[in-house]
């Protein structure tokens, strides 16, 4: 199988430490905010700036995979976070060339289609979710069950908005995904040392 | 991790042929056919009619995991499609029991559900599953596509009733599995190595 893994997953279902924990495993390389940092660095924007780009929804009015000849003017924000997308393409399709690697998030499954990635897809119940962030949250945060459960839900449907944007599929949908994992009641380390296992 | 492994499959995935090499490669016990004959010792009835009363929906109209303390009156088909189901959750326990195994279909996964199997749900794009049918059809069926694809429909619609009378839940909800497996345009017998390492 191949040894270029893109991992799409839900917020707080453990699937970045799932992808960096497997890329450890296989001895391969992990990208996450070095893409971030480079693509700060080709457009000139803040790192922060950036990031906040990624996490939000594209600002864009028309989804970009509809072919077009004719785009309505855009205004400054969507431009950047058009030029945003379009670095992080390049950059995704870069590392992807230069190494064996797991890309987490980032519509990487799609941007490396002709690569034919092991595409993963994480999900957990709810109640393992909202447990997950407990345990990563600063000790100071005060959100009820009820507002934390509507934020995981907000971003999920921020991923899900953005995903279709740039690819024009339904973000989650399993035919999308070669293993869908599920992570509720279950240690991320032991699990990507069997999800390893599956893609050497 | 268990070594009850548990196949949930769309008609056409090809998930009953990856239960058999799973349980091949792990060198296990695997139940298929066994059940329908050793239900059909139990029940008086004959192999053909109990493997009848297994593929199509229950016939009773109160689904069966309500909890009730009364019940209407049931007529007698519809009294040996319940029977049939209860030998056959008597039977895939004591098997689990007995010894590590695969099973596929049967809402085993719900039935073994305190013995925490593996679970496993098989699936792929409809192109994949009609190719399947069409490699292994008789050589005189003389179906069209769109037939095909609807009598595939019809069965794991089927499926999805019978599992949802007896368990409650959604058929195919991925919150229900622990690994969703994508079939589309894979060799079987190469992806049953690999999952059989996820399960070892």
């Amino acid at each position: 199988m191949s040894k270029i893994v893109t991992v799409g997953r839900e917020f707080g279902s453990g699937g970045r430490e799932l992808g960096r924990r497997l890329a450890e495993e296989l001895g391969i390389a992990y990208y996450d905010k070095e893409i971030i940092t480079e693509i700060a660095r080709r457009t000139e924007l803040s790192e922060q700036y950036v990031q906040q780009i990624v996490e939000h929804k594209p600002v864009v009015l028309y989804p970009i995979h509809v072919g077009r000849s004719f785009y309505p003017a855009l205004d400054a924000a969507a431009a950047q976070s058009s030029a945003v997308y379009h670095e992080q393409h390049e950059i995704i399709r870069e590392m992807a060339e230069k190494s064996d690697c797991v890309i987490v998030g980032r519509c990487a499954d799609y941007i490396l289609r002709d690569k034919k990635p092991l595409r993963l897809f994480v999900y957990a119940d709810e109640a393992s979710k909202l447990a997950r962030c407990r345990a990563k949250a600063p000790e100071n945060e005060r959100f009820t069950d009820r507002k934390l459960a509507r934020l995981i839900r907000k971003i999920d449907a921020e991923r899900a908005h953005y995903y279709y944007f740039y690819t024009g599929k339904k973000w989650g949908d399993p035919l999308n995904f070669d293993v869908c994992i599920n992570t509720t009641n279950t240690q991320i380390k032991a699990l990507a040392k069997a999800i390893a296992r599956l893609c050497e």
